[in-house]
């Protein structure tokens, strides 16, 4: 029986397990990404491990979703970053070079390597052969420290493409073809796996876009085979050298198959506010346009931008219309205008903006009330545009330049047939992509920072100690069933700003259940929270173990945990233990909890079953379920000190 | 004796008064603008004016301080002032066009006519011979109406240049030059006025950058003649119809003279935090810079973004340095592009962002904190980066053109000698400038609206009644000494994210003082406001006194009221009355207050002193000190009720 590809290149990356979907498995890591939003904490993370420099080939930090620095803590959190990079030797990406998973489409992807990006987008490399996954910070920092990548093994969907693109089609409809066959729930464990003879119809850009969007599915990653036309795209890069051809085996088992004519595809729109709630355009033509945005991780590069200058030469958009384009990255928006398209743009009235990806999640450009949004993104969650009842459509370029056009909604096929002279904009890429400014990117050897600069805002994380014999403490908060992660970290605005200051986020813990938990906690120095049922559902933000560990919380004793939440303790070193509703409705807020073993002995020998006495009284057995991996992170203090261990 | 050019063009529009520094005149405004900060408030009070369309020639709503649009509240605005243009029959200049100075540069401005302006710099149109002045939105509002504007006449002085520029200077180190031999106070009630030999050898760009940046003197407005060379920038914007040659009588008189050198200017820049705080480069030469910043309405035109990129052409910013170039129109940015010179920028690492003035409030590209930011713009006051402690100094492009290379401040002469191969960039205009995108701005004839379009930030600015005969009503609110306009209507994000909403900013009505105000002044429908000594002292906002109005408030009983404020009351229809400290010290909150007197009639026969009886029982003598016109706006309700009275 033959390899998938993504069985290769797992294989070839595997340092623990074995290949069989649900097992787990551990994977080396070879590049890793983050980006303004997540690399603080990444970075912070990495500095407490106390490591000259990070132990993966490449690992790069973008500065692309705060680009309009609305606020000194993001000019402080790019400069951070730029430090940090030049003290552990990562690449740094500039304010304004780009967005993340352009940048290294451009600049880094490798096929048949692995890349873990503190992004969901990070399949996006997919389309060139190199297998991503997005995680939280944690995992990213970890990866950077030299472990592995801990997930499940997850099934691999053949998704088979037979015929060729018809005119006025895209690689975003194709996606969107995928979502609205199935659900943004339905590729979760899975990854989609690209083959057939359409594949070598699209372009080696074409396939980033749909591996892109696979995150969209909920697939763990995306791949496609590499080919001439991968190493077409490579060459023209000026980065041959790093072309890999790797492809699957003829006889390759998958675990499922999907077909998928391309001539067959038409022009699909998601309509609000799920990117699964798709249609042909058709169905929802005449809708009142006011915003269409072009950009993205997904459709940000010179051959996306390049089809809405063509369809705008000699045009303009449509004065109801406010239309506004932020490139994937300065080196696309430099071929266009050195090729002369950007001008073309510009005198069609589009408003040409910096090369960032802010719009996205609403940090710039939020919609007008009560109004429409075009936009070439991946997302239309609702007020994930910074307006909580939006009415955010998702299309390809071709789709959201025709709306541009007409300031409604329209087929481009019956747009062209209205206006007589509207060509299909084609599918072309440069011959030769211009050079990446050598002021644009960083290098390692170029920084010249070589220690970190921290403003007020960002602040320092602690390691936690190795786990003790003995643990003891107060019950510091008895909290109700369905505890969420938003109750133990909110994330408004007002704390999600101090998300580079763990110490100052932490004195928000659990400040909704009760506002003076923070200082009690951290006056204790140690102790438990006490849960009912489900404790910690909902987001799975890291912050909600991270800052309960720095205010010296030790264990969670709890009726049930949420699973995502269990993982996050373990990773911060947090014990987290199960009670019956009995023992739950004896422990009283303030009581005295001694866990009667050797704890460390215990959590490392394998032991279930632990004694719990409380105010030096009663009795309770409480139970601990957990892999031998997951004891090992307890015993060592979480994910960073076991790093750290192992690394030094 | 001959005339002053600034005397023209006033006795050209005079309407009331004479022409005698100090006396209140009153001019017809051919021309007004307003930019998305101050455009909401404009509207909302021409709306409640109830006129079909505006009375000016010209009037242009511009899109320049928020284009990053980082709320659906600001693009609520953008859409209620598109719609209000369309309504009323003005022009709207869309987001990403351009900043409101330099879009009126390029398309509007026309010697010998008048604009009023919601905004400090409109005396930038002086540069080519129109007379601007800034001033507050219900005086733009009711020059739309067809009212004059009335101000004080100012001195007139005479700027005498001689010689001619140096290598490495510019038009942006004159003006810094007069800054550094005054102040910024030194051009209150004054009118600057350009002489001598040395005019014509400024550009007339070169002329707007002085003007525009003469209200960093305090000056009223700037005026230059117009030339040969004013005739030339007219005809290659295609505008040569709109030309007027204009300049003073040979034998004019000024109020005094100032005399400079133009060949003797060298390189200067404005240090932290004052634009008067002036000294040469090579003073500070070696601070070490963060941020670079090309733009703003002083800087932002094609003439002074070509010379940056001629000195970047195949080199590239320092590393350290994050740099940005926001264009001051798209036009600007077109014409730059065409030519070659934006690709020149992005290879040498620059940033482009939109043509928008935000960084120059704050709205976005904020400093990181303990960072040196050199900036093109007009303003270094402390905090008005968006960053509290900030170090900002302003200085030309050519010497923040050198900043961006070094990583440093340094004299461009200094890096010219040590760099070897860099060329003064000289002070080239376009032979021929790009058209004008018709998307950008929208004619009154384009216009698609025809009504407001108001989201639910937007709210209706209320008529007063004319003062009726009758005022009694309680003492709302008894306040102590120095009662500042910030406790009236406090100007922070929180409260001021409402500006475009009257009814709810009201809310907030003295609410530093007592947070039921409002509340209370509301269901009291009438009554007054009792004070102490220096009552409105502070900010000129005009909220301070709308938002009063709007909650009912008929009168303030003050020991003595600041001088602006007063203005307000009586441009929003509040009688403002000063009482003695003995009945202001018997005055209970609470108490019952009436106006025994006909006010209608006696605030209009020039009667001073008024009988206050409190509670039904103790008497006092008020008394109103007012000109004839503050009389009769009072009379009429305020100056939006007078201005309706007249044109309907």
């Amino acid at each position: 029986m033959g390899w998938t590809l993504t069985e290769k290149v797992l294989a070839d990356h595997l340092v623990d397990g074995t290949l069989e979907p649900g097992e787990e498995i551990g994977i080396e890591i070879d590049h890793t990404l983050a980006h303004d939003l997540t690399g603080p904490l990444v970075w912070l993370q990495f500095e407490a491990l106390e490591l000259d420099e990070v132990r993966t080939e490449i690992s790069v930090q973008h500065c692309d979703h705060q680009t309009y620095q609305p606020d000194f803590r993001v000019s402080d959190d790019h400069r951070f970053l730029r430090s940090a990079t030049g003290t552990y030797g990562a690449y740094f990406s500039r304010p304004g070079t780009g967005i993340c998973h352009q940048i290294h489409k451009e600049n880094f992807v490798v096929p048949g390597k692995t890349i873990l990006g503190a992004d969901s987008h990070t399949p996006t490399a997919g389309g060139l052969g190199q297998f991503g996954i997005g995680s939280g910070g944690l995992d990213i920092t970890v990866a950077m420290g030299g472990e592995p990548y801990y997930f499940e093994m997850p099934e691999i969907v053949n998704v088979r493409l037979e015929g060729e693109l018809g005119e006025w089609a895209t690689a975003k409809d194709v996606i969107l073809e995928l979502l609205r066959r199935t659900s943004v729930k339905y590729g979760v464990g899975k990854v989609f796996e690209y083959t057939g003879p359409g594949v070598e119809s699209l372009s080696a850009h074409e396939r980033t876009v749909i591996a892109n969007m696979g995150t969209e599915l909920g697939a763990t990653s995306s791949m496609f085979p590499t080919d001439e036309r991968t190493r077409e795209l490579f060459g023209r890069l000026g980065r041959e050298e790093d072309f890999v051809e790797i492809r699957p085996d003829e006889d390759a088992e998958y675990d499922g198959t999907i077909e998928v004519d391309l001539s067959g595809i038409e022009p699909l729109i998601a309509a609000p506010s799920m990117p699964d709630n798709v249609v042909p355009v058709r169905e929802v033509a005449g809708v009142s346009v006011d915003q269409v945005l072009f950009g993205s991780c997904t459709n940000g590069a010179y051959e996306d931008l390049l089809p809405a200058a063509k369809m705008l030469e000699d045009r303009t958009v449509d004065p109801r219309t406010e239309v506004t384009v932020a490139p994937g990255s300065k080196r696309a928006a430099e071929q266009l205008t050195r090729e002369g398209w950007t001008v073309e743009l510009m005198a069609a009235g589009v408003n040409i903006s910096e090369a960032t990806c802010g719009a996205c999640i609403g940090a710039g450009h939020v919609p007008a009330s009560d109004s429409v949004s075009v936009r070439t993104f991946n997302r239309n969650f609702e007020g994930r545009s910074g307006m909580e009842d939006d009415s955010v459509y998702l299309c390809s370029p071709e789709t959201a330049t025709a709306a541009a056009i007409a300031g409604e909604i329209v087929d481009p096929r019956d747009l062209a047939e209205e206006l007589g002279d509207l060509e299909p904009p084609g599918r072309a890429m440069p011959d030769e992509y211009v050079d990446v400014s050598e002021s644009d990117i960083i290098t390692p050897g170029e920084a010249e920072e070589d220690e970190l600069i921290k403003g007020p805002n960002v602040g320092t994380v602690p390691l936690k100690d190795p786990l003790p014999a003995d643990i003891e403490g107060p019950a510091l908060l008895k909290m109700g069933d369905n505890i969420t992660t938003d109750h133990i970290i909110p994330a408004t605005k007002e704390v999600s700003m101090h998300r580079s200051n763990v110490p100052k986020l932490s004195e928000f813990t659990l400040s909704r259940v009760d506002e003076t938990f923070a200082e009690r906690a951290a006056a204790a120095d140690g102790g438990f929270l006490v849960a009912g049922e489900n404790y910690g559902q909902g987001s799975s933000r890291e912050h909600a173990a991270l800052c309960p560990m720095y205010l010296g919380v030790e264990g969670v004793l709890a009726r049930s945990l949420a699973r995502i939440h269990k993982t996050n303790l373990f990773n911060f070193g947090i014990v987290p233990l199960s009670i019956t509703g009995e023992a739950y409705g004896k422990i009283e807020q303030g009581d005295d909890i001694e866990i009667v073993d050797d704890v460390a002995e215990a959590v490392s020998s394998g032991q279930e079953a632990f004694t719990v006495r409380v105010d030096g009284g009663w009795e309770t057995t409480a139970t601990l379920e957990a892999s031998s991996r997951e004891r090992q992170l307890l015993v060592d203090g979480g994910k960073l000190p076991h790093t750290k261990q192992k690394q030094t």
